[in-house]
């Protein structure tokens, strides 16, 4: 039985230390999502979102790979999660992996791409948000098998594999032990210890 | 003689295959900034989005030092840029170095770290987007001298530095050449390049 609303659950709502935009306030990493497929132009919605970010020289290094589930390629996306991220993200409609250039024109190495990775997917969150639609990045993958599943030649790096849903659903469907962490109070770091005036702060 | 509003330039708004969310299609980097200090509540809103960003693990590897224009801070903050940077962002209301954390726990390399803090500063972006402030990345840095005068230990990196002021500002403040790139229109990347569904496309 489907007890919570197909909704963000209130109680992931960050506990700030100062106000901040109410997308940014609601936004959080479930493990469960609605039973319903990403509408195509937010998908497209989601990228361009992606595409106007900031990066360094304007050199663009983030690519994309998506899958949409029921297709072979989605199962062959599964199949390079941890068996953690299996056990949960299968169930996502769409599984992608956000890849970056590794090099600049010269063939030097492109040290901000992977930021700039970093920073176009702060934008894509935003426009997920926006449309009630949660990203939960995964570290845990195979990426060297990704990376020869995909064909992602090898001037490019495959950064995480990322579950993209509607939030809601019902939390029933989730292992045990994950129904706890889904609920869970979300903690951060204090900003005292991670933000600094004028210099390091020993 | 200021002929623009304090405001975001209309010509700079994202020309987009797809719509977006307003506060992402309005964002740019500008070299030029209204001449008014950032509210100290706002720098902690910014700081606050950031924190609240998602992390690989939640291990939340990011770290900020700001400085203030005026201070003897700012001015080393200054000293740590590029010719072509101190040129426009010693105007800047603030400059700020963008830190990440580069191991784990037990030593190992933290590879998702700089991806980390490039996505948290997205939410910083969207955060200062929301209260018409600007933050301009900057590559163009001497990290090694930056890293010695703010006392960065060696297990942290400096990846960037930003400098943030509220849209707006006198254009013909700007060195001549930096007029034009300052009005000029944004160009990307089609998304049919960067976006594939199911496998790279070659």
């Amino acid at each position: 039985m489907n007890t919570e609303p197909d909704q963000i659950r209130l109680n992931k709502i960050a506990d700030t230390e100062h106000e901040i935009f109410a997308l940014l306030k609601q936004r959080y990493s479930p493990r469960i999502f609605k039973d319903k497929k990403i509408e195509t132009e937010q998908l497209k919605q989601l990228f361009e979102a992606a595409r106007w970010a900031a990066s360094s020289n304007n050199l663009q290094p983030w690519r994309f790979i998506y899958t949409l589930k029921g297709s072979d390629a989605f199962n062959k996306a599964v199949s390079c999660l941890s068996d953690f991220n299996k056990s949960w993200a299968s169930s996502a409609p769409v599984l992608m992996f956000a890849v970056y250039k590794k090099n600049l024109k010269d063939g030097r190495k492109n040290f901000h791409a992977l930021h700039d990775l970093g920073l176009c997917l702060g934008n894509m969150t935003i426009q997920a948000q926006y449309l009630n639609i949660a990203l939960h990045h995964m570290a845990g993958v195979d990426l060297e098998k990704a990376q020869n599943v995909f064909n992602v030649p090898k001037e490019y790096h495959i950064s995480s594999a990322i579950a993209i849903g509607y939030y809601g659903g019902d939390i029933e469907n989730l292992p045990e032990d994950l129904q706890k962490s889904e609920t869970a109070e979300r903690k951060r770091v204090p900003q005292e210890d991670l933000v600094f005036k004028n210099a390091w702060k020993k």
